[in-house]
This record gives structure tokens, sequence and C-alpha cells, in this order.
């Protein structure tokens, strides 16, 4: 059963907030935290995990271990796999037919069954309770649909478990924010950060699905595949936004919300 | 073109053979690395990086990092990809029809392209001199034509690059020689792994396609379905075995051939 869904950023400022925007951001990141305190197992979709240009990824490896901080922010730590959700999904998406693969690393099964976790997944699970998770690589190369869809069986699964799941999502939005960064100034990244901020808040998330392509390209983003995978869990229950904050105190947007399921 | 072919151990005991058996295996692992030291890059097929049930893996990441060692003996350094032809060999193998993924971590490009190396491909490189690489990733869950084809599609990219190319095999044999190992003893670890010696040494690996699924199975092996990749890549020139060696310090079968092309 899907408790809820946490949209969390994975930039290193929301760890050391120093502005009013980024403070406010942590807080809900920690509110949702404590929102999930009780859950069983998270599944995690981050986007800076194995990167496939045209299969999703479902990691099977037992145990994850940090591997890969950002700019020298290492957040050391090693995470334990929900294998059995973790292969219930894969089956699933398989199944039907979704462009999936299992991933595991140097042995099936035991001690050396690991997999890295890089910053895309360690800034979330720093205000995440430890639990075992399925990791979720998502990929660009397929169609919105088939992302809705891969997040639709997701949601099928998670709905068909006695676990209490919460979905995580790991996303940043425009990354060009800072003539001075590294991607220069683009008035798309301020356009799809306000537009993303403004279906979450106003509850008009289907509407993703509209956001122009070009948008989304030229925002320079990792956000879209990942909340259209969210998308569909989503559609299969009814969920509450309690909370959302964005901030952008370097050159890309951050974006925090937490979405409760409506009992 | 595909100047030779290294089959190569992943065992621990050839770093420091003890035995005169290993010792020679040893040997001819070195002989490899000094046969292969003009070589411009490497195709490394190894078994203990990526493991996905039924999709082949081609590397893509820019660095690849030492991670993960057997039994504790590390083996630090890092090497690159051979991007362009990594790029090549997925093209090629997509375009196809094979089922295979390009593997990338964390970042498409730059100094976050980052991959994790396993025992199984450190060990082999301790052998060899540091040269750019692409890094192939077998499965078991493909029927034996299609391991063949992968291998064959692998040979045609290599024969149509002026680059000088080396394939390297990393593999392991029968698991089940020890009663006191982790997997006991086992008759057909010993006969599977006469077998493989009888069919390098005699020049006889087409007949790899013939052995029993059940011998495969129950000897216990990670070598079957990367030989069969080479088998494939091999057929695309002439190759004549310059030297073989076979020892069994501890409870898996290690092997060691090197072929070069006739010219």
């Amino acid at each position: 059963m899907l408790l809820g869904i946490g949209l969390m950023p994975h930039g290193n400022p929301v760890l050391e907030p120093e502005d009013e925007e980024t403070k406010k951001l942590a807080e809900v990141l920690e509110g949702i935290g404590r929102t999930f305190r009780d859950v069983d197992s998270y599944v995690l979709v981050s986007p800076h995990n194995a990167r496939m240009s045209d299969h999703f990824g479902v990691v099977m490896a037992e145990h994850l271990v940090s591997w890969l901080g950002f700019e020298g922010k290492e957040l050391p730590g090693e995470w334990e796999t929900d294998r059995e959700l973790a292969e219930r999904i894969y089956k699933a998406e398989k199944e039907t037919g979704m462009p999936a693969v299992d991933l595991n690393f140097a042995s099936l099964r035991g001690e050396y069954s690991r997999w890295p976790l890089s910053w895309g997944e360690l800034i979330p699970l720093q205000f995440l309770k430890k639990k075992p998770l399925v990791l979720i690589t998502p990929t660009r190369g397929v169609s919105r649909e088939t992302l809705v869809k891969f997040g639709e069986i997701l949601g099928d699964v998670i709905e068909s478990t006695d676990k209490r799941i919460a979905l995580i999502v790991s996303a940043d939005h425009g990354h060009a924010h800072d003539e001075n960064g590294p991607y220069g100034l683009r008035k798309e990244s301020e356009t799809y950060d306000r537009l993303i901020m403004e279906l979450i808040n106003e509850n008009r998330l289907e509407e993703l699905l509209k956001v122009p392509e070009e948008l989304v390209k030229n925002a320079l983003v990792d956000s879209y595949w990942q909340m259209l995978i969210m998308l569909g869990a989503m559609r299969k229950a009814e969920f509450e936004l309690k909370e959302s904050a964005y901030a952008c105190p370097t050159y890309f947007g951050m974006a925090g919300a937490l979405w409760i399921r409506k009992v």
C-alpha cells in the first residue's frame, strides 16, 4: 500500500541550508522523513544512478553502498534492498512489456551483491530513517506514455502488497538559473520550475503530460521523467498535498513536496 | 581489427601463485599482457560486473573505478572507457536486435560518469598494460545463439575499426572442486573443466555449442556465456592458440589461453 510520496531534491545546499528559502525546503524534507518514519520500505526513483538510454532499471543487488558524492560531499552509509518487493516490481513491469532490466552486481546474492549510490540517492536518504528500499532508475529514451505506464504498474504492485510503502522521487529541476553557473542562464529553467510548482500546488499533476518537449529540453532538467513515473503511481489511489517548497540557492532549482494518501 | 584473444581467470590465487600449476597459469597471463602491450584498446567481457537476467550491458561511463575486491583483496586503480568504440558496439548490437543496454552512472559525461569495477575485471587487468577499454557484461537469460550472435556483431565492429583491439574474456570454470569449498564437490565441475581445456587445446571451440545444458548448470561455472560471446567474435577472423594453462588451487577451476590472429 502506497502511504505517500515525497518529491525530494538532491542538491548539496539542502544539507546545510544558508538562505531562508532553502531552510524552508529542508524543513519540508525533514517533514517527509518524519511522516514516513514508520513505513516498511521506500521505493526510490533516482536520475543519478544507472543511466540507460531506453531501459528502466530495478536494482536487485542486496547491499546499496555509498560511492559517489557531488563536489566532494561524501555521505557514507549502506542500505539494504527490499529484494522481495524489487522482484515483484521487476516481474510485473516485464510481464506488462515494459523495457526494464534487473540490476545486480558481482554476485546475485550475499555480501558481494552490491550496488553503488550517488548523491542522487544519498541526499534524499539523509532525511529518511534507514529502511529497506527498492532503487529504480528512470530512462529518457521512451515515450511519456511508457513512463506513466511504468509508474502505474509500480503503483499496482505497491498497492497489492501488505507492506507500507513510501515512494521517494529524487529530482532537481531547471539547471540554467545562473549566468555564472555551468549551464548559464536560460529563461526556460525559470519557466519550467514555476510551472512545476504550479502543477504541484494546484493539484494539476496530470498536466505534466502537456509540458512542451522543447521546454523540458531547454530548461535542462533532471526531474521530468521521474515525475511521469510518479504521476502513474499516484493514479492508483488518492493523495493530498501536505507541504511543498522551492529554492534555487545556486544554479539549479530544487523542489520538495509531500503527498499523503487520503483516508 | 581483432589482434587476439585472452581468456583470463579472476581468482585471487593467480596474483600470488603458490603451486606449480598456478605459477604456470600466471605465466600465461603475463604472456597475454606482453603480447597485447601495443594494442589500442581492450574489449573486456566480465561476469562479475553488472548482472542482468536477459540483457547484455555495454558500459559507457567514462571512468572505470576499482570498487570491490574478493575476500578482502583490494586492487585500487582507475581505467578509462574507449567511449567511441563502446558507442559503436552498443549501436551495432542494438541495430541487430540484440537485447543490450548502455550503462552509465550518475552523469552521462565528465568526472561523474563513473562505473565500478569488481575482481572480475580487476584481476585480469593486473596483467594488462593500462589502456582504454570497453567493458561488456554477458547475460545468462538468452539463448546460446543470441550469445554467439552478440559476439559475431562485436567481432564485426572490432574488425571494422582501424584500432588494434584485444578481446579479454574474464572467466572461471567449475566451482565445485573441493568438498570443503563453498559449493562442495561435484563431478560435473571436473568434467566441464576438462572438456573446456580439450576444446581450447584441440581447436574445437565450435563444440562449445554442444556442451549439455545440465553440465553447464551442475558444474557451477561462470565461464560458459562469455565463451560463447568469444566464439562469435572469433568467427570473424582466423586465430591460433599460442599458450594455455589450467590450475585449480582452491575450489574453482581457472584457465588461461592466448590466441593470436593468423597473419
